[in-house]
């Protein structure tokens, strides 16, 4: 007779006490209705589940909030409540979240108001402002499994570490200074090297707009519960696209910043110490200034105080200045701004829904007045094959280690296999002499754009896909190398929502074969399974051009929304 | 009948060719005494072979040679002349150049002077300034063997590469871009894993200071020559003390920055791709506000735009200003400095001289009014385990290879060994991970010096030795830990020179055992021997922070010399 394994047990009680960890009051009792009955659980169907003051509050964007926590307007508290409601909603309709601390979040709220009420002004300029964090960032009291079963009741797998429930990441730290309420931690594909999010113990967890797609990975958990507006705002990370790819699948903006600016030091990582691909830290919001409020205000923490691998780069405002005058020199008619598009990475092919995106930025782009030039870098093979490289460094060695704690089975939308062979020094030192070469490549190919620009500089950013689809059906993620290109390259890059595929308008013109109708097609294109799934695109920057990036981003998503019709 | 190796052949012809490339008129016929006739070659010594302009022009200092250049007081021409003269004479009397290229630099200097007579003024800061290099940096028509045997007519290595004799490297290109004009290239140890210079094409590399003594490593021939004025400043190279090394041991100022400020793109290297402890760039020279015009000057080339490591930092004059301020209000009798003092790292114990000297310096910190504080870090142990494996991460592959392209042998005094094992991923991970424990450790420890400062920051600088000992007795450089901990730190440090071991101050009490004497004794000391080499010490601030420590070492280096009474 075969027996449940331990592993499965042990995840089954941990999925069991993370819904343990919502109150009564805010347990949906009704019958959750089906994917198939009920695709799309944001807006309206969250909503009928919260109270008006509760959908002002979580619809509010951070820096709306912000304005209002900082200034008296709202309290820490009433936020707080409102956003640990929603999640524990978020949490019940799409399985985002791994870790729930209310209570604690509830306690500090109540001190900031505390704070508020004796000095008459914010802690810091996140006061009383909920933040979401992928469950990487150790919060003292709570726990991190990163989705392993094997890390449940431990410190990152070690049973008796004294670090247990009692450290806490640096970001977290900075993040309590900065005056925000952290409440919750998200889900993550266990080994992180997925662009779907699923594990032992929450299982998989959807997107919300379509609740039979993918959320994305590795931040799927950020991604799910922002969409759903449990969360104005939190934070990710980002090795080969974990953060870009679910702020692309849940119409959300994302930042991937290039390695050094947020500190990474204290969080739980994979393969931590591989260091020709670094994963980084960065946010996701429903807006592209939440993203700068969130970024700007870590920065003047000075992480670089405090994590060794962080630069010495305070938030350059004269760069944001220096690009918002070239914003409105081109709305004066005299367009100072120039951008790329690659709508083919030469590797995979992409649905009609994403070719669509694209030519809606470019409509807004030209409609701007913007010259737009076509993209031909270096071939994006060898920054494929370099990011599968790095993440086989140890041939599995670390994910065997993790999965081997409890003996639970890896999920096949896992991207590093477990029976590789682990390379040597000399090896990986020229893997990191090709990384470097084809860096310099890219780069000097970028630098030969200004030629093209009319601007006297290169083109300013390059628009590209996210991934070949829109937000995924589950397991069907084949080509993660339109993300994994700008971490070999270590550059900036945002993602930006555009619009939602759509089965009346993205289709194949009938009568044609695939490869006649469109040539960048190649996988199972399906217009009704994708149907209403969000489609993004990213904008991608040189490296460390956080603060160009931010604010060419907000600007440009902005201008598309208005095309588009969003708003 | 044993016969020469055709290593030996084959390195003894280039060893000719370089003095062959010594224009005739500047060959020294009169017989060289031996170093126990005349161990200083520097000064009057030197000076014997040079006419009044050319001594004039050779030893004034960079910042005053561009000010004539640039204004049209000095032709690039005769200034050229002059040091390309002195640098011949330097290597005849202590065997510093691997490659000699006047008629090249004097070509480029007459275009400079052609463009300055068209255009009525400079084409760039170092307009007409010769500046040497270390043999890692390729020049158009200039081999580079950095001391390999088995890399006379190849590239790197290679036959048949083609960018042999045409490739330039990066600091090349814009060292030109800048007006500099380069003129020879600066001996190595094969392998640069060395704080002596020995090889098997031009020997051994005298300090002129004392040519029975070492002129330091890898770069010393930069040291070697700039100590005899051959040369008014030059870039070498630092793993683990390169370039302070051989500034120390040649009266001379040496920068270290932190890796990513200046352009390594095209460069030769040792060990190429391995990433825990980075080589960096940097400059050494006579004055420390030449290293000042040098790293600035590239700076304003942007090598962020041509160099994927390089980061986007430009010269950033406000800290120079905030420095600069500090230093006022300290002369008003405010101090607002304060330097801590590490006179023993715990392993590696220190010579008389050197003990000395970091009292000198002490002694002047504490009559300017600067606070000065005892420096008990994590222990420096872990620091020099951590460098050495990083060296040794490929068990020698990379030099087994070079070395056997020759078949050439191995000079004892390289550091790292040729028979070890190669790591593999798994453990150079968690090297990498000890390394960013360990730097985490001492930043939380340099953070809380603030407690003890009076300033309310922590310290500014850290006062600490070179090396155990002066200029080294060759084979004698045993303990390479007090400059290996900066690399794997990444921090900023800058050798700064103070005074010359003296035999009738260093020595031991009489009737006194070492250890009794001095407890920081360990190696021999013999004060005949170590008589009159240069003694300086490092000043090492946080990471990136090149401009504050620049500002501090002119300081501070001018503030020792009036006590000392060298000016």
């Amino acid at each position: 007779m075969a027996t449940e394994p331990t592993w499965r047990a042990k995840g089954e009680a941990k999925r069991q006490s993370i819904l343990n960890a919502i109150p009564e009051k805010w347990i949906i009792t009704s019958p959750i209705p089906s994917p198939a009955e009920q695709h799309d659980v944001t807006g309206a169907y969250i909503q009928q589940f919260l109270n008006r003051r509760e959908i002002e509050i979580t619809e509010s964007d951070a820096v709306d909030i912000v304005a209002q926590t900082t200034s008296g307007g709202w309290t820490a508290l009433e936020v707080t409540e409102a956003f640990c409601h929603r999640a524990a909603l978020a949490h019940q309709l799409v399985n985002c979240l791994h870790e729930i601390f209310f209570e604690a979040a509830i306690e500090d709220a109540k001190c900031l108001d505390a704070y508020f009420a004796e000095h008459k002004g914010p802690i810091g300029p996140l006061h009383g402002l909920p933040v979401s964090l992928k469950d990487q960032f150790h919060v003292k009291g709570v726990e991190t499994t990163m989705g392993y079963v094997g890390w449940i009741n431990t410190f990152q797998g070690l049973p008796d570490d004294p670090r247990r429930g009692v450290e806490e990441s640096e970001l977290v730290r900075e993040l309590r200074n900065l005056g925000a309420v952290l409440y919750c931690k998200t889900s993550v594909p266990a080994t992180l090297m997925s662009g779907e999010t699923i594990n032992n113990i929450i299982g998989y967890t959807w997107n919300p707009k379509k609740r039979n797609l993918s959320s994305g990975g590795s931040s799927g958990g950020e991604g799910a519960l922002i969409a759903l507006r449990g969360s104005p705002g939190g934070f990710g990370t980002d090795i080969g696209g974990s953060i870009r790819i679910p702020a692309g699948f849940n119409n959300l903006y994302g930042l991937r910043p290039s390695a050094g600016r947020m500190p990474y030091q204290g969080a739980a990582n994979s393969m931590d110490g591989q260091n020709i691909v670094l994963s980084v830290i960065g946010p996701l919001a429903p807006t592209a200034r939440t993203l700068t409020l969130l970024f700007k205000s870590v920065l003047s923490q000075q992480p670089w105080n405090h994590d060794p691998l962080a630069l010495e780069l305070p938030w350059r405002e004269s760069i944001v200045q220096e690009t918002l005058s070239s914003i409105e020199k081109s709305k004066a008619g005299d367009s100072s701004l120039a951008f790329a598009i690659m709508p083919f990475d030469g590797v995979g092919r992409i649905h009609p829904p994403i070719a669509r995106g694209l030519k809606l930025v470019e409509k807004t782009l030209k409609r701007l007045g913007h010259k737009v030039i076509d993209w031909s870098p270096p071939s994006h093979a060898p920054a494929h094959a370099l990011a599968s490289k790095a993440y086989q460094l140890d041939g599995g060695t670390d994910l065997n280690h993790h999965f081997g704690l409890s003996g639970e089975v890896q999920a096949p939308q896992v991207i590093v296999s477990q029976g590789g062979t682990e390379m040597i020094a000399s090896q990986i030192a020229a893997l990191s002499v090709s990384s470097r070469e084809y860096k310099k490549q890219y780069m000097d190919y970028w630098n030969s754009t200004a030629e093209l620009t009319g601007t006297g500089r290169p083109v300013d950013g390059l628009i590209c896909p996210l991934a070949s689809h829109a937000a995924v059906i589950p397991t069907q993620y084949e080509h993660v190398g339109y993300t994994t290109f700008v971490n070999v390259l270590d550059y900036t890059s945002i993602s930006i929502p555009v619009t939602f595929a759509d089965k009346t308008v993205d289709k194949l013109p009938a009568g044609t074969s695939l490869a006649e109708a469109e040539p960048h097609i190649e996988w199972d294109y399906d217009a009704v399974s994708y149907d209403g799934a969000p489609v993004g695109v990213q904008l991608v920057g040189r490296r460390l051009q956080e603060e160009k990036m931010l604010t060419l981003a907000q600007y440009i998503g902005e201008e598309i929304a208005k095309d588009v019709g969003r708003e």
